[in-house]
């Protein structure tokens, strides 16, 4: 059985936040949107719909708690959430924080123009609230 | 309490499939991509979170027998699902079926031009063959 690793390119664009029991929780290294990546450790999985119902009910729940602790640590409008995995197979959900003054609104963040990377403070700053909030150590 | 109803702009685009135990079924207006959206009949939501535990779950496998029957259906490359709601509040998924060739791979559908509305034979096909697989009758 192969081991779980996460993709080069998600490890490349995005900073760690941590381990939930299902997902490796990721943080996109775009400062135009505070942009989390819910990443299920399990090899060669492509679509939600491999997961077991078990696994696939830990997904919607860590979902939905990534998104109200989103809700509680920045000033947002709406949820984004998406699974596309056109580009990067391995599966990966995406829950973004909308707003309706940032870059894209009111469309997609997907193939809306190129990141830019936050400055050290700022991801810290937000890694940090999403730990403490997540309760990840 | 105030009772379901669907959104103006979401009856316009699509064409009713039927009703799943949680969610209705709609097929969107769109020959250049097989699109499926997902209205929980629930008054007032916006948000996936806001549902209940046991609700986020029956979305969670009304979603993913959705997308196993659009693999049975169609030709596809990869499943993508998403709920935005910037445009129209009303909480609605989307599973659409994606492939190399189509009209925006591999970038989002969401955003990508103006929608090209099916004959009514092929609609027809998709929203029979949708209902006998979703055991809508």
């Amino acid at each position: 059985m192969t081991r779980f690793s996460l993709h080069a390119r998600l490890e490349r664009d995005t900073l760690l936040v941590g381990d939930l029991p299902l997902c490796r929780v990721l943080l996109l290294n775009d400062s135009r949107f505070p942009w989390v990546l819910l990443v299920p450790r399990q090899a060669g999985l492509v679509e939600i719909h491999e997961l077991n119902a078990a696994d696939r009910y830990r997904l919607a729940d860590e979902t939905a708690l990534v998104s109200r602790v989103l809700q509680s640590i920045v000033q947002l409008q709406k949820i984004n959430t998406g699974a596309l995995g056109n580009m990067v197979q391995q599966l990966h959900i995406h829950v973004v924080a909308r707003h309706t003054g940032d870059a894209a609104w009111p469309g997609p963040v997907w193939g809306a123009g190129a990141a830019v990377a936050y400055s050290d403070t700022e991801s810290q700053r937000l890694v940090d609230a999403l730990r403490t909030q997540l309760s990840i150590s």
